[in-house]
């Protein structure tokens, strides 16, 4: 399989998790976002994700998977183990929700391309846009602090699930863009706790290769 | 089972096609998104949901669900029948994806608070606003008609699924303001054949009875 990445995207950073948390091996594949206008608009890109976005993965028959949460049901139908997701209807609704408020409330209205529109729309300068995105971060943060647990290790249980990964992509947006994180000492401590596991450390944008081309 | 709901947002709407395409009775709790600066805004509200958005579910007993597809996950979990999605992992994953680009894409970037925002931000005009939302549906509409199957009666198969109902919501967006639909043939036949049905039909927003007080 090869997972078509970005190492400052959010999204494709919620697969790598995943891949790593589960053991699975996929080669990755880089598409710089912003140079050359943007690798994710060439005509071979777009035969594989029409929508221009990463992440895509492209299975060993030539299927290319876009979005990354539709991915990770992918990976979590075949190979279960360990699950992301608990099997309890309303525990798993439940942790659904905490992920689709990230990848639904905060992320599409801060994505690079939003706030790229914003700048030849409005004249959003670099200050403006980055304070567009402390504005949606900050109101998805206050729900998502409400709605995970208060007391367990991770977001909802004993081991991290698809509201962590959602959450630790989200906070690395949070650190980079500036959001205050003083009211969000439970997002803190849960992002921290994984931060310290391998599968979450090795996919950090930081430690992507094409991370240091840019 | 109650639904809170206002009879304008798209994503209380998938929930309603979900409950009507299984046969589900749940009462319908009008939540006025405008009315009064925004009833979604009230404590009482926000102990159900804390991300001031609508749809929210709530279980016989007192369990509170948000999220539009974190709700219909559930529903499928309870429900079986009607199948929404494809059993086989990889037509899931491809069904799943044209349901997340409208549900993530499209809608999010396009929402009332969003437009608000840039109402007050940016003194966007309600044309200004309108030209934003027209510019992400045709973004997103070009991707969805290329990743939705040429040939079948709904989006993916011979039954309408979670993409025909994310879609046909999404659908009454780009006819209130004013979208071009001339590019998306595909996509207007299937919404064509979706409304065709009464689980359909009965869920569109002005059949609601909180339409008639707006």
């Amino acid at each position: 399989m090869k997972l078509y990445t970005y190492w400052r995207s959010t999204a494709a950073y919620r697969v790598r998790i995943a891949l790593n948390l589960k053991g699975i091996e996929a080669e990755m594949v880089p598409v710089d976002l912003v140079k050359d206008g943007g690798q994710q608009h060439s005509p071979d890109y777009l035969a594989l994700n029409p929508a221009h976005l990463v992440p895509t993965l492209v299975l060993d028959d030539g299927t290319a998977l876009t979005q990354s949460l539709a991915i990770i049901d992918y990976l979590e139908a075949l190979w279960p183990a360990p699950a992301l997701l608990p099997a309890d209807p309303v525990a798993r609704a439940q942790v659904l929700a905490a992920a689709h408020l990230v990848a639904m409330d905060i992320h599409p209205v801060n994505n690079l391309r939003v706030v790229q529109h914003l700048g030849e729309t409005y004249d959003a300068t670099p200050e403006d846009k980055a304070a567009w995105m402390r504005h949606w971060m900050a109101r998805g943060f206050d729900a998502l602090q409400a709605m995970v647990r208060p007391d367990t290790p991770f977001a909802f249980g004993e081991a991290p699930g698809l509201a962590d990964i959602c959450l630790v992509a989200q906070m690395y947006n949070a650190h980079r863009w500036g959001l205050d994180l003083a009211p969000y000492a439970r997002l803190c401590e849960i992002e921290t706790r994984c931060a310290a596991l391998p599968a979450f450390a090795e996919a950090a944008p930081e430690k992507q290769p094409d991370a240091a081309q840019a």
